[in-house]
Formats: structure tokens, C-alpha cells, sequence
């Protein structure tokens, strides 16, 4: 554990159940990167031979980024991270159509950096509705048609909630956008790589999705934008990305990111059955072994990886400290919140009750983990989960 | 050059004369960075133990970082790139202070991350003064102090500029700011890692400085934020980075940051001198061999690596290319604009004829250029531009 360093041996012994956090690089990813990285260091925006280099790989990942989500290459723009997307895609889609008029619809498990964003957009003067979900985390069609005003301009619903893992009815939705003349754009972060995922099909006019949760580096996103659709830049500075998005690329990041991508088009099928029986294992094992718990989201459309489970009477914090000491890594919730000490707002909007919603674990699974990890987690979680409850003033 | 990539031994071959453009990565950073990108994959907001180690090592990054500038740990933010902290400095000060005043004070020859940022907050309703500057490049305190109003709350001006060198000076102009209560903060992407750079003795309350300048990898920045001084976050979502920058931190990237301000507070002093016996030498070279040129930026208080010159009557980006096939990499000005075909709006402001602004070259050198070749680059540069003069109608 020298200067913050897990020892190499450990972290392969540790069992990785956090891949909604942030997934392991791919080792093709890293070596799609090391170039990049190291000789082939140019600045795309430079005319000499290395900044060449640079900028072919960088329009060659952008065809790759594309390919997985059935775009066309001129309709990908980069940014740094996931939340830079979905920044982008609300105060870039809203600025460009102000004019046409103010009002935004989102839905109460958004993340945060599509709440937030709302939230400080409402005090600029937009005006923004929250639409709720039911019990599953579904947002009602018909609910969002209601919804819908002369001066809507822009929706923005997710595909799949990166918490409870429910993958929403997106199709029906957009065709509701659609026909209003609404643009749509989703926050495709848990489901890019990770399941089927073309814009045309699902019909969306803008999406956000990251490196990071598909086996490639953090510091690479994308920004899908139909063409056609205005935006204007949050980014402002050089004429990078079409002038829609200044600084200088992470080129090697990116490289990665077209590589996570070439990956996941031709593996994502066979990962996805795979993870779908290590989640229902998991999940099997779980309510075989331990009473007094509740699965969240949809039992069946959900994501492949997600575990997301409620113990009765004990706190989700402290099962991932017990776990985490049995070398078992796992998160209470969404890491960009896992500091903040709250209960989830998601497990607010499905109407959790409290005890069941601080008493949340999420496993989430990815493509590195193995059936023995699954047998050993549902083991080690027994005795974690009949420790707490002893201790528990709650438990009876 | 199959798939783009140039081959490795020609990249060692070629002289690298763009490092304002961006630097190559010091073999020591990558070196740091290696564990980052592969086993060390946390996200730094997990609570287990992989996320953690990726917490520390981001803490500690963020003290390498402080110290190359003489800030404290908390008085830096992680962005993914100088553009973005010098649009999260502009934005996020001047909403913070919007009821103090909306009048904003920059200089002609700042980097299109401010201009341009500045032009885009003007058009929402923001009072914004662009001070001109000497043929030098120097700002006039005394038109800087004229031009501070009661509605004055933010004044950004570049420590040096990263096309034609100049070293500002910073200390005159911040001392006015502060005398008058505005907040003062400068660009300082040209200069961290490359010159001395002390906030405090420079008085800066703010300052944008980058990791892919000073021999670190792209995606790393910062944006140093004096204790006390006020910020909104532009980007928004969860709560990294005291919530005042959203989205997560791009470990391995900011690890090869701290490394690369560690190396430079080391041998900054070392590396300084050298380039600058380059620089000279480059400079005494090119004049000795070459008739109707103009050495722009301050001949002395200038950038180390900085080689600015306009060879009259031809284009610069004729003897960039063709410097190109002789294998050297060199720069027509900013990287950032080099795909507009305009002529750059700092040597607009210096009042360089257009002619001899469309005939510049930027040789920026670094710690990893030698004698040798700054020497082959002079042989190499008469034939070039005696080619190119002879084919120039505006050559007699």
C-alpha cells in the first residue's frame, strides 16, 4: 500500500462489483492508447506530420464512437466526460432554441449532472418540469405528453437509470418528442457498449455516453447530435470539434475510446447474456440466503450488470465497508454522490421507504467478472448482513 | 504511416519545434500515469478500496500541483483542459460576482479561450474592455487602471502570450487590481512549468495552467482559486472537486500532471537557461542567414523557447509545409487557429503589417531540442525561403 498504491496482486484479487462507477481498461484499449500516449504526441490542430498523425486517429476513433450507436461520424462531437456531455447537450440545445421557447422536461432519477444543470437553468429562467416515475423507475408516457407545452424546446429522459439499472421505454417516449417537435436527447451512459444502442432505432436526436463505464479510459465522452439539430458551444475557445466544442483533444483517450468501442460492437451481445446469468445468479443467490430484502428496479428490464438491493434494517454504508474488507468492492449508490450523505433521490422518486432505501447496496457486474466472484459475494454478504442486523436497533 | 501512425523511428527523427502546440510526455510521467490507466482503475469517489487509492493518488497529485505555483491543496481545481479552466475562470467568477458589477477587462492578444468566451458573455449582457497593447505585446498599466470602473469585478490577462512570447508584466497590472478590489486572473497555460511562477508574488487571485504544455499528458488542467475567492461551477453534476467542477476526475491524466509539476519545480531553473541559449542561438541564426525578416514579441522578456519571426513576402504556412518534408515541425501561430486561414489577432494587435503577419513562423522549443538541431533547422530554413521568394509576386 506504498504512497496510495494498492499492491498489484491485491487488486486482481479484489472482486470488482463497482463497473457503474468506472470499468477496468481493456488491455486492447491500453494498447490502442500507448502510442498516443507516448510517441505519437502531436496536437491534431497542427499541419506539420505529427499533429497529422494525431488528427487521423482522432477522425478514425470518431468513425469508430459512431459506428457503435448507428450515427454518422459528423454527428459525434468530444468532450472530456460524461457529465460534460450531458451539460453540453442542455445548455447548448436550449441556448441554440430560446427563441422557439424555455420550457424543459426531465424526469426525477435523471443524474445529477442533468438535475443539477435543470436546477441552475430554472434560476436563469428556463422552466423545467420534473416529470416522476413509478415504482420501477418507469417515466409514464403518457405523463410525458401531458407534459409537453407550445414553448417545450427540449426533453431529456435516460435510458437506463445508472442505480436501480430500469431501461426505459425510450422508444415510445422520442416518438412522443417527435411528433411534438420536441428534441430528445438521452443520457446513455449506463447503456452505451453495454447494450444494443442505435439512435436511429431508439430515435433520438441527441445522446451523452462515456469511455469510462465501457472498458476504456476515463477523460473521453460523446456527444451524439443529429444533424441538423442547433447546439450552441459550452466549451468556447478554438475551432476544435467544428467549433462546437473547444481544447485541444485528449487524443489518446480517445483512441482508447474508439477501441472500447470497436470492442463492445462486436463482443456486447455475448457480454451481455454472460453478465445477464451472473446478475441473475447473484440476485438468486441473494434471496436464497438472506431475508428482509428487496430488489429494486425492474426485475427483468434492466441492466445486465445491475444488482441494486435494499437490506432491511441495516445501513448500505456500512455493508460496503464489511464487504470492502473481505476484498469484495461494491457502492452504496451513484459514486458521483457517494460522499454526499443522502439518500438517494432516485430511490425517492421510486418511493422507496427510508429504511429500505439507506440499506442500499448496487453490485454492478461487467464483462472481468466470473461465476466463482458470484458465489463468493453471495458467501461473504450472510454473515456481513447478520452482523449489521445484530448491531441494529431496527432489526427486532 | 500505416493507420495513420507515423513510424517511430521517424517521430525521434523529426525536430519538434511546436511545443507550445504541446509537448511531449516526459518518459517520467508516463511512467506515473502507467498504473492509473491499468490496474489503479478506481473511481476516486468510491468508497471501497480501489476507489480510494485513486482518491489519494488524485490528493496527492493536487499538492504536486499546488506547490509547482506556490498555492495550497485546496486552492486547486482539476479541469480537462486550459480551455476549460480559462472558461470555468471567466464564467464562473463573473456569475459569482454578478452583483458586485458586469464589467470585465482583457487584453487584445489573449488566447481564444477568454476572447472568444468574453465576446459570447458580452452578447449576454456582460460589459466587457479589450485593452490594446504595444508592438511588443505589453498591456499599459496606466490604460489599465483608466479602464477599471465601479462595475469592475474581473480582469484576465495572460502571464505570456503563447504566440509571440511576450512575458507581461503581471505583477504591475494585478497590484492595480487589487488595489481597486477586482479580481485579477491570468492565463498562465505559456508559462507554468516553463518560467518561475509564484501566485502570491505575482498577485494572482486566479490562473489557468495546463499539463500537455509543460511535458504532462493532454487532458489534465487546473484552475488555481485563492482561498476566499468566489466560483460558480460551469460544469455541474455531482460533487467532485468541492463541487465547483462535476464529472470524474481523470486520474491517470492529473497523476502525470502532479508528476510533471514535480519534474518541473525540480529542473524548471536548468531547463529555462538551456532553452533559452537555443532560443538565442535559433534567433542568431536565422538572422545571420536570412535577409527581410522581423523578430516579434520582446526581444529579451520573452518566453524561453520562444522563436516568433516574419519572413517577408511569403506564407508562413508555404515555409511550415515545406519545413514539414524536411522533417521539422514548426507552427504558423496558435494550433488553435490554425485551420481558420486568418491572420492572428495577436500580431493584429502588436500592428504587424499584414504582410509580414501572413510570413510568420513559431519555432517553440523545448527541453528535449538540442543544438544540433536548432543548427540543421537554420541550414534547412535558407533554401526554403529562398524557394519560396522566388515564386512570390510580392518579391522583387
Amino acid at each position: 500500500m506504498a504512497d496510495g498504491l494498492i499492491d498489484k496482486n491485491d487488486v486482481n484479487q479484489i472482486i470488482y462489483f463497482d463497473n457503474a462507477a468506472t470499468t477496468r481498461i481493456d488491455e486492447r484499449v491500453f494498447e490502442e492508447m500507448l502510442p498516443y500516449l507516448k510517441e505519437q504526441y502531436g496536437n491534431p490542430s497542427s499541419l506539420h506530420d505529427i499533429g497529422q498523425a494525431a488528427s487521423e486517429k482522432l477522425e478514425q476513433s470518431r468513425g469508430l464512437v459512431a459506428n457503435l450507436i448507428g450515427a454518422d461520424e459528423d454527428e459525434i462531437y468530444f468532450t472530456s466526460c460524461g457529465t460534460e456531455s450531458n451539460n453540453m447537450a442542455l445548455w447548448g440545445i436550449a441556448r441554440a432554441y430560446r427563441d422557439k421557447g424555455k420550457h424543459i422536461i426531465t424526469s426525477a432519477i435523471e443524474h445529477f449532472s442533468i438535475l443539477n444543470t435543470l436546477r441552475e437553468m430554472q434560476k436563469e429562467g428556463w422552466d423545467v418540469t420534473i416529470l416522476p416515475v413509478d415504482s420501477y423507475g418507469f417515466v409514464n408516457p403518457g405523463d410525458f405528453k401531458k407534459a409537453i407545452k407550445t414553448s417545450t424546446v427540449l426533453a431529456s429522459i435516460m435510458h437506463a437509470n445508472n442505480e436501480i439499472g430500469t431501461i426505459q421505454e425510450i422508444k415510445e417516449i422520442s416518438k412522443i418528442a417527435r411528433e411534438s417537435g420536441v428534441i430528445f436527447h438521452s443520457d446513455c451512459i449506463a447503456t452505451a457498449g453495454i447494450i444494443p444502442l442505435d439512435v436511429n432505432n431508439l430515435g433520438l436526436d441527441c445522446c451523452s455516453f462515456s469511455a469510462q463505464q465501457m472498458y476504456g479510459p476515463k477523460g473521453a465522452a460523446a456527444l451524439y447530435l443529429k444533424k441538423g439539430t442547433r447546439i450552441k458551444p459550452m466549451l468556447i475557445g478554438g475551432i476544435q470539434e467544428h467549433g462546437r466544442r473547444a481544447g485541444t483533444e485528449n487524443v489518446a483517450a480517445i483512441s482508447g475510446f474508439g477501441a472500447a468501442c470497436k470492442i463492445a460492437a462486436a463482443e456486447l451481445e455475448k457480454n451481455s447474456r454472460e453478465i445477464t446469468l451472473l446478475r441473475d445468479s447473484l440476485i438468486k443467490g441473494i434471496k436464497e440466503n438472506i431475508s428482509n430484502i428487496k430488489l429494486n428496479g425492474h426485475p427483468m428490464q434492466r441492466l445486465p450488470g445491475n444488482v441494486h438491493i435494499s437490506f432491511e434494517f441495516i445501513e448500505g454504508e456500512s455493508i460496503i465497508l464489511l464487504l470492502n474488507s473481505e476484498g469484495i468492492a461494491a457502492s452504496s449508490g451513484s459514486s458521483c454522490a457517494s460522499h454526499a450523505l443522502k439518500s438517494s433521490h432516485v430511490l425517492t422518486a421510486i418511493n422507496l421507504s427510508p429504511t429500505l432505501a439507506n440499506g442500499s447496496v448496487l453490485f454492478s457486474l461487467g464483462k472481468y467478472n466470473t461465476g466463482g466472484e458470484v458465489k463468493k459475494t453471495v458467501k461473504a454478504l450472510g454473515p456481513v448482513v447478520e452482523k449489521l442486523r445484530k448491531m441494529s436497533p431496527l432489526c427486532k
